[in-house]
């Protein structure tokens, strides 16, 4: 798989594991270090152990609305990986940044950030690899 | 100065470009290559173009609010280095990713989204650089 193959397939895995709410495979997609989320209204949480904290409540709470991502788009600088997507969530569109860093043989996530967005925008085809043409 | 110092000058000189309508201070901050800007409410900008595009109008605008920040939160890890702060705009308090890299000998700015608190938080005192104990 190209880089970016790889990293929408990980930005992929983050959405089933919260849509599943595996809170395992989230644990596992979260890097150890320099990790930070700020979940949309809430102030920024910094460190592995508060933001796993934050996913396990999200998880189980039962009125979470299922999450649907669209328009994602991949930049990849080295070992840096973010995917920039339209998260779908109850009828209101947020924009989220995953923020991956290849390490250890996979993209662990170290950043993750959705705020509101004004409108929301018309769904695009999936965004197809460069490198596969 | 120590990276942590760095970068919180970094983070510094953009919201004085921001506050001072400086667009060529602004565009000298940001990065060349695999920008991307998420202003609130708007959808993601990619590319210098477009993101430095979106400045000029913030900046030109006559009603734009003045902007202050507070709570910075430094997070270095090689070449990277992210800070994460509250902004106070007219009343309401966002929080906002501020993500540079470390290129040329400076760190520009490869990233900004910023996104509504749900609660204006209390001002913390400003970080002190491990460094400099």
């Amino acid at each position: 798989m190209s880089d970016e193959a790889s990293l929408l397939a990980a930005n992929a895995a983050y959405y089933r594991a919260f849509i599943e709410g595996d809170i395992d495979r989230m644990s596992a997609l979260w890097g150890e270090d320099d990790v930070a989320c700020i979940h949309p209204g809430w102030p920024a949480l910094i460190g592995r152990e508060a933001v796993l904290a934050s996913y396990r409540d999200i998880l189980r709470n039962p009125m979470q609305e299922p999450i649907v991502r669209r328009n994602e788009r991949a930049l990849v600088s080295g070992a840096d990986g973010r995917v920039l997507c339209v998260e779908v969530v109850g009828g209101a569109a947020l924009v989220a940044t995953n923020w991956f860093r290849f390490t250890g043989g996979a993209w662990r996530l170290v950043h993750h950030q959705a705020s509101p967005l004004a409108v929301v925008p018309a769904e695009t085809p999936p965004e197809r690899p460069r490198s596969l043409h």
